[in-house]
């Protein structure tokens, strides 16, 4: 019997599935639900029986503290597997030093978030905010032809970063028509960009590019990179989009660029701080679209994790090697 | 010397780009600009010599009065081109009528027309416009992960029109992964749908759609077509989206259907009367997108219309077919 740690919801929703199918791979699973309510804990001959972690989608954010301090009394712990993608938080580097293997959920909901920011980056191109001020005061106000949007097709998208989500970003965009320019650190191909660059090509590329995309994960070298010097590189009116975390952008440098005017559109998903402060000036400027990192959010990403987590589950059992499986951070 | 009838700004903007370039084609044109001002009239001797008229975009609410009534004056007019793509105002049976040749520009906007639609499906279908609604009170709200929206793979567009515009809506739409259901009366194959059916077939598919998707002509057999019986057909929480023209949907069937809850979502560029009334409930539905009959605009499209006016002219001149010509209405 192998125990595995999950959340009070998570075994309700999907305890049964996940032991049935775990049955048929040969694999005997036991859940350690996490009880619901954030005092919930595990009693501790519980915790010492766990082997595995599923850190579940519905425990983010509100319960996600009281997940970890779980996983802490998990003395036995082997082996977390993440329903996210991005494991730029602390506990995830202690988590690796206590030499708990990790896997993330990377890839699950590479679709949605793309298809979110390539949604934000056409409805700025295209002129929506303008459309739906008009429309939240009941006016009727046709766009003078002098000011229509410019054609989508042959506009220049920087990409920065050509992974899971980069990928699609860059397929759907260039559906649209847009010139996807890739850079990434270490791709060396990438089937949907027109051309892929280094990171230290950025200051050679900017200032031809209408929109600079953000798709990279946060590490060492993409922290506070898109500065007040990057921003200023771009051309007038350009736009900004990110889906990937507020800390890759030096917010204020940002804020001040689209008060001034240097930028002139921009899509955020994330932020340095989230909640987004209610009063972050960010919220209430014109051709800035603001949601609360929920680009990813999609009813089939669930589905997917699960899918994810018992193939390496399977793999697990037989010793073999697991997917998206962390080694370093 | 051909005597061309365009508007005022049309002159200023592209009248020496369009008599050079008919020039090279070995075409000597003059042309007569309508005066600026809704009082604007060309003398009678210029409107006795003008043999072709440039219906231009500009023109387009504010001035298209006048630039009929100046057509009227034209007792020699042979030919008029039009910038836009629908020719359901009678204004244009009078004009065949006349003996007046006529082509449109159909093909020319398709693309940025496609965009915006599939733009407002993916807003939609994404969930945008609750999250707006909280950016609007500087509200972080995160969509409870019960109720995040459903995966676009997989969902079902019936795409009623698949011309030029909805070749390209199906195109953008599928690389969303939406299923697409093409139905037209006349198209016999589509490259970018995954089924193809006649009108009739209607009935037999609603009921497994998610969204349905207007981009056919207004024509006698499309005008009201889309009414609370078929509206009725499609399931409960479905999404209409029109790019096409208002008189395709009886509007009040419409109104209805978002108030009661049946339709959930709807993207509407075209109304039965525009600019839509102040009054209209439609302006302030939750999860309803209102532009003002705008999703063609794009910066590319007068070149785009020149282009074709151009390929037409030359045509014209040595006797050969035009393109997007209309011979009955």
């Amino acid at each position: 019997v192998t125990t595995l740690l999950v959340s009070h919801r998570y075994k309700e929703v999907f305890g049964n599935y996940i032991i049935e199918t775990a049955r048929s791979h040969g694999i005997t699973l036991e859940l350690a639900a996490l009880p619901p309510g954030p005092e919930g804990r595990i009693d501790e001959a519980t915790a010492a029986r766990v082997e595995i972690g599923l850190f579940s989608s519905d425990v983010y954010p509100a319960f996600a503290k009281q997940y970890f301090s779980a996983t802490r009394a998990t003395t036995g712990l082997k082996w977390l597997h993440l329903f996210n993608t991005g494991v730029d938080h602390p506990v995830y580097a202690s988590i690796l030093q206590r030499g708990v293997r990790m896997t993330t959920s990377a890839g699950t909901t590479a679709e949605p978030i793309a298809q979110t920011a390539v949604a934000g980056l056409v409805m700025l191109a295209r002129g929506f905010p303008r459309w739906l001020a008009s429309q939240r005061e009941r006016r009727w106000e046709p766009v003078p032809v002098n000011q229509w949007a410019r054609d989508l097709r042959g506009q220049v998208v920087i990409l920065y970063g050509v992974g899971n989500i980069g990928r699609q970003i860059a397929r759907l965009a260039r559906a649209f028509g847009f010139k996807i320019i890739g850079v990434d650190p270490v791709a060396v191909s990438c089937e949907h960009v027109d051309e892929l660059h280094k990171p230290e090509e950025l200051d050679r590329l900017l200032p031809g590019c209408d929109w600079l995309v953000l798709a990279c994960p946060l590490t060492k070298e993409t922290r506070g990179s898109i500065n007040a010097r990057i921003i200023g590189q771009l051309p007038r009116g350009a736009g900004i989009i990110n889906v990937a975390r507020g800390e890759i952008i030096d917010e204020p440098a940002l804020v001040n660029a689209l008060q001034s005017g240097h930028l002139g559109k921009a899509y955020l998903d994330v932020f340095t701080t989230e909640p987004l402060p209610a009063d972050s000036p960010l919220w209430s400027m014109r051709d800035v679209i603001i949601t609360p990192h929920g680009a990813a959010n999609a009813g089939g990403n669930e589905a997917r994790v699960n899918a994810l987590f018992l193939d390496n589950l399977s793999r697990w059992t037989r010793g073999e090697p697991l997917i998206n499986e962390i080694t370093s951070l």
